[in-house]
């Protein structure tokens, strides 16, 4: 989800001369570590080494950095820096080397805002000097978000020097400037198949600024439990697997706070009216009978109400702009096998199909009158297409050939095609993360632009916190480098 | 490697009223999570919360804790009780329910003393008052590190409540009095077969605290690879998998430095003679020969002179009572089948099986003059018996009625009988490792204090940084509560 470039130098180096422009070398390509690949990238053939009080300074940005993101970013890039050795060689009283010591990261940044604005200029300038030149390495960036970026892109030229025992840079002076190529690229985790507690969500944050993604889509609570808590309707966690998978309201909002200073929107997901038996467990009257527990009644009010009350909640919590409403994989064959809401079809004239239509668009206007814009499942493009909002995106998973129609008919669409870009697909190997391309296809730039960026998805049945992210990674790391 | 009550408790609760005497009904245990079960534990039924600034308070306590190692506990511990969920209820600011606030831990320690002291007293005894009762839990140990053991139970006596949003702490009062029952209680990991980042060696040493293990028994080196660097030969890490997959000397400090500050001591291990064949990498010479590579060369002196080079850099940092010497699976036909060698054998009038011996108890001296207690692999003590230095622990794997013998003959003993405590052997259930049990058939007060205690193995073939941990628990702690 980065750009073309880095996917040829990367896995196809003999084509990098033609591509990747002023890499001048093969055996440069096996020592440039930096994964995703960045935009551009020019390098040198000196060694420096880093201080051992390597240091942050900002003279002359406009970010004030109150809420301290920059300057965690900074600590947590130093944390990773020395993270596999004892730095014991000491640098800052030896004569020699004086030159070719890095004494810090001169940061500059111009917008002043902390706002995480889904879309913004995430990119950045890094230059680290040669021995002769001023002894600070530079990083420029429009938002501190871009300049997180930077900072992982640092800590990936920094390496342990196992003779000096100090860490190294090699190659400089080193110019990079990077931008991501899609502002969408995103990673799916499913807390309703098996329950993650909120380390390990944390961890996975953590490891998604290695790879620089921006989007974890949480995929919250579906047939299976409903393990967080909706202050409106306080008996819906009821539906959690027991009393302790559960994360409350507070939790929520910690998740969001935490991946928004690592510069991560969250996108919350309610996947209605399927998947979503696990609702009625704490408000039986959600399902259409005792022995029909899905999808949700849509012939009560309730159920929109609930629907209301929960986005409402969220409102409160995820700021991300856009909600996921879900839709896909309904079987509403309990609807027409309940007498009640078979009369209610009847009355209102509907087919299950048209109810099923009905029930979509009625939560996206919810949706949107909480502010958001939507995301929804392909399914909900295929029947329904251009009924959906306009300011709907369609979230493609199942079918080929969907980006172009969706993109074609005008709106917007994020790639998560199973075959290659669903993570459970344990025996998926990396190559096809590695070679999905989003814009497959579509020469149009218009419907170029409508592809927001792709997401891969790590379904929670056959994983838990004991193995999540041992099967997220590595071959998410392919599918960021695309 | 805890107490037979605790055993009893834990997994056949019908038997516990014989056993665990003040614990007085079956639906207690249920909710008894303390791991491994304490020697002694009673308990009320009223609840108490914890403060949201609960504090350590040592006042009347002989330990000064220059080095910080109690304040980190103490905090380490509050961070285990607050991992899983934000804290966001007030209790300070609330006037109900003052009564039944746990302000802080009062902890009264007896020695001033911060030194790691192998066989000294572990015990702690643990209050938590019921709600009339003055506000602070209190702890009192000997010694440091006994407190930390009961930092860890506090930890476990604590829960998350889901309404108030506050940590609880339920049937109150507790009086929990507790030691170990062996001195001995290993955890066996090997970094030869894969490497381990410092990282991961940190994670698992912070498991063993829970579950109150006190030796990790680092297999450092071995036929596959050695990656730790020795000052004394500094091409043995040439033996390494590659440049990165190596501990400097610095970083193994670092690890014991880690462990002492948990209580937990680092038994270093060189396998000796066989299981090197990795050392030859740097040094040639240690092989017989270039196409018979193991075990080291008998005949040779330099291979001594290495052995007292690294044991003597390992007495700067390892600072155990004990070195592990191997002298398991050796399989001598390598010094007969080379000719230099054959004829050294025959000008000292040695068979191989003598050379072998030879070898050992010449290894064992060089440990001893370095101040060392020796600790070796069963085979030394079959095949050598009465030979080995009176100062031989005998670490058992292969037979049974091992330990029995050992005893006997007045030597010390560890268990780690691999039918039960191998955590390689990936099918072996957690039942088994639980009922192992270290002192089966011996029935002499003598020969039971020999036995030191006992070891799970973490070998390392099949496993490596991204399933370590998952692969030594549960069932490592199911062998902790034996």
């Amino acid at each position: 989800m980065r750009g073309r470039g880095a996917k040829i130098a990367g896995v196809l180096p003999l084509f990098m001369l033609f591509i990747a422009g002023t890499i001048s070398a093969f055996e440069d390509i096996e020592r440039l570590r930096i994964w995703p690949l960045p935009a551009q990238v020019s390098h040198g053939g000196r060694r420096m080494y880093l201080s051992g009080d390597f240091k942050l300074v900002t003279e002359g940005t406009k970010y004030g950095d109150t809420s301290g993101i920059l300057k965690e970013g900074f600590d947590r890039m130093l944390s990773i820096v020395r993270l596999s050795h004892v730095i014991s060689g000491d640098w800052n009283s030896s004569g020699s080397g004086g030159s070719a010591l890095l004494q810090g990261l001169h940061v500059i940044i111009s917008s002043s805002t902390d706002e995480l604005e889904y879309g913004a200029d995430e990119s950045y300038k890094l230059v680290v000097p040669s021995p002769e030149k001023p002894s600070y390495a530079q990083l420029e960036a429009k938002s501190v978000y871009g300049a997180l970026h930077g900072l992982q892109t640092f800590s990936q030229l920094c390496h342990f020097n196992l003779k000096k025992k100090v860490i190294e840079i090699l190659m400089t002076p080193w110019n990079i400037t990077d931008q991501p190529r899609f502002s969408y690229r995103g990673l799916l985790i499913d807390t309703s198949r098996h329950y993650l507690p909120l380390p390990v969500i944390k961890n996975v944050i953590d490891s998604m600024t290695y790879a620089k993604l921006n989007v974890l889509h949480w995929h919250i609570v579906d047939t299976q439990s409903f393990p967080l808590e909706i202050p409106s309707y306080p008996k819906l966690w009821n539906g959690a697997y027991s009393s302790s998978q559960r994360y409350t309201f507070e939790d929520a909002a910690e998740i969001v706070n935490y991946a928004q200073r690592r510069g991560i929107h969250v996108l919350a997901e309610i996947d209605v009216p399927g998947h979503a038996l696990s609702w009625g467990k704490g408000y039986p009257a959600l399902w259409p009978s005792k022995n029909c527990q899905e999808p949700l009644d849509v012939s009560n009010d309730f159920t929109f109400k609930v629907i209301d009350g929960i986005l409402s909640d969220f409102s409160k919590i995820f700021k991300f702009k856009f909600v996921h409403l879900g839709g896909d994989e309904v079987n509403t064959t309990c609807w027409s096998a309940t007498p009640r809401i078979a009369q209610w079809l009847k009355k209102h004239r509907m087919s299950e199909g048209e109810a099923y239509q009905y029930f979509v668009l009625r939560a996206q206007k919810i949706a949107l009158s909480h502010g958001y814009e939507i995301i929804n499942w392909e399914e909900t493009f295929i029947n329904f297409g251009s009924k959906l909002n306009s300011k709907t995106v369609v979230h493609n998973w199942l079918n080929t050939g969907l980006v172009e129609n969706v993109t074609a008919s005008g709106l917007r669409c994020i790639v998560s095609n199973q075959e290659n870009w669903y993570l459970d697909h344990i025996d998926a190997p990396w190559q096809g993360f590695y070679a999905n391309e989003p814009l497959k296809n579509i020469t149009d730039k218009k419907q170029q632009s409508l592809v927001l960026g792709g997401e891969v998805c790590m379904w929670g049945e056959h994983i838990d916190a004991s193995d999540i992210e041992q099967t997220i990674w590595p071959r998410a790391a392919a599918a960021a480098g695309t």
